[in-house]
């Protein structure tokens, strides 16, 4: 795959060796990261984002790329996580492919790609990096770290790994534990792409490459990231015209729904690694909050120290389920938290961060403007 | 596929050529269906169950055949339908492999099978497949037609087709028509077998078997056919013992749930025909009471003429969600039927009714017990 990386982004490089928490370490490892707003005198006022599975480190907007990013509506100038006031730091997940080292990349004692040499990735390990990072900019303490889903796992682990390290935290459709119904979901979508004969072991290029095995993970992925209540609104039982029909193929598209799965797949196969993909959806499965502590994952929140945190959670997300929210602040709020949860109504499911700024934006802008910090 | 037929089984062939709704017809199409109980002098106690995407006829014992069938708890002497009062028929569905003629059947015009040259398949079909059945058997009327998930899209239709055919219906998790969420899942499952290479388009045999695809299919099928809050309490993060591991594959197997998926796929793929399944599953896709009378299904609901109806939903279903049931209640109820809504709290999800017996059976007996007719 030919990574695409945006012209704003900078790179740290990991202490060397970095060691991942499952054995072996990485050497030369590096992160892709962006920034945006001013650091003030105090250092008091910033903000680390841990991103999903796919993003890149590109949020939004900045004086290197004036593209908009992935959370554009979010992030900027008077928008709810306010770059007048606070400095944000957001970086490309370690085991991601852009920018971020991970499988795709150059295993310096080789020469050639990690692919499955890789060593064994998980969550801690995004939270380690993020550590090292922070360490690396000068950044000994965050007023808030964000996680959105899978960073909502990294920001737990990172705050349980690192007490001390933020004052506050925002937790966006994460989770302290993978639970078996997500675990099953993410598991075939690796067997989607492990099925491919293209996928060869990890072992393909851009000639032979599983885009069969990527089109199936990334449809059942959209799947799960909406709901049917958005989807029959949306779509209803609307068929596509003739002419984007293909009346040769007995069981080609049909209705509009299939038709946006179609189109969400194209767009993504050929610009997320597979290998990358499985290593993260992987580590996602392995992740519990609990087992660090020898404990459940109750225990693993209570003894997390953070003053203020706001868990928001979607009713119609059936990936990361409301309940996990509202787990995550009653264990936090058991450990001396301040910690509110916060239950949307959002119909896009668990992608609703990522769309419903109508209801995002003002929980997030609020929490953030109660913050003592980050005066400019 | 090698068919296995239940010895039980009883063969009706179908009026030639059995016309289709969708255009074509079938010449000396059969279908597979099995009887339990006595019917009386009134003919007024004959139960008939339209069954699901994959049983067979045999939906319990019978004299025929002791082994228990698909519905054993539900079926028989003293049982929530109970076969001491009623005379009850179930077939395998038109399309499916079980007996009854589908894709995996002779074509009499070529000798050989039909695969995609059968004709294509609507629920409408069945539902006519089923009248025809019925009248073959002397049966002109129904104390209760009993439809099953797909058996509850044909039983509407069959409602609908053949006025007077049934004094009562009992709908279990059925719904009035396919809705996005779940026309995706579908379609992804059928993408599933047509990408492995050797479903080639339809021409397999049992040596060169699209197993993978199949299995594909069928764990995404198991995923939304059951429900993640049952399998939080039923499988929670809990892993493989070691000797069921395959250390060697660094992506195989590991927690309780991926093993439960792999043992319901590695039942399911050799015991199903495929272009079966490719049929069955869209013309659940392709169903929408509403579009027989060019209106909404509540309209098409509203012209059933049936005296008692009882709609039972699972609040945990994601694949016929609740108010798919709940519409069929209300758009019968608009057309003067007596129609109740049961909506259960079964943790089972889709599949609740094929074992969540303690729920489903005193239902289903208090509806039957108050019918009129049936008296032995």
């Amino acid at each position: 795959m030919t990574e695409f990386i945006p012209p704003g982004t900078h790179y740290f490089t990991l202490p060397s060796p970095f060691p991942m928490k499952r054995g072996g370490g990485l050497h030369g490892a590096r992160l892709a990261y962006e920034t945006w707003g001013e650091r003030n005198a105090a250092g008091d006022n910033i903000i680390l984002i841990l991103t999903g599975l796919s993003p890149d480190a590109h949020a939004a907007a900045n004086v290197g790329n004036p593209e908009p990013g992935w959370w554009e509506a979010m992030l900027g100038p008077g928008k709810p996580i306010d770059t007048d006031r606070w400095h944000v730091v957001c970086f490309n997940a370690l085991g991601s492919c852009k920018g971020s080292t991970g499988p795709a990349s150059i295993n310096p004692a080789t020469g050639t790609l990690y692919r499955l040499d890789f060593p064994e990735l998980s969550v801690e390990d995004g939270a380690d990096a993020a550590r090292a990072l922070l360490h690396g900019l000068s950044i000994e303490r965050l007023a808030c770290v964000i996680g959105n889903s899978m960073g909502g796992m990294t920001a737990l682990s990172f705050l349980q790994r690192h007490p001390g390290i933020a004052h506050s935290h925002i937790n966006i459709s994460g989770a302290a534990r993978a639970l078996p119904f997500s675990i099953a979901i993410r598991s075939l979508q690796r067997e989607a792409i492990r099925l491919d004969p293209l996928w060869n072991g990890g072992d393909y290029d851009d000639e032979r490459y599983p885009e069969s095995g990527m089109r199936m993970a990334r449809k059942l992925g959209v799947i799960t990231y909406r709901s049917a209540l958005e989807w029959d609104g949306r779509f209803g039982r609307v068929r596509l015209d003739s002419d984007r029909r293909d009346d040769e193929d007995p069981f080609g598209l049909e209705f509009e729904v299939e038709s946006y799965l179609e189109g969400h797949a194209r767009r993504f196969v050929r610009n997320f690694d597979p290998n990358s993909y499985l290593y993260l959806s992987r580590s996602m499965d392995w992740f519990d909050l609990g087992e660090s502590c020898h404990g459940s994952p109750s225990q693993g929140l209570a003894g997390i120290h953070v003053a203020r945190t706001l868990a928001i959670g979607v009713r119609t997300d059936i990936l990361f389920p409301l309940q996990q929210q509202q787990e995550i602040a009653d264990g936090l709020r058991a450990g001396g938290c301040q910690a509110e949860f916060l239950p949307l109504d959002s119909p896009q499911g668990h992608d609703a961060f990522l769309v419903d700024f109508d209801r995002f934006g003002p929980a997030i802008a609020g929490f953030l403007a109660g913050l003592p910090d980050g005066s400019p």
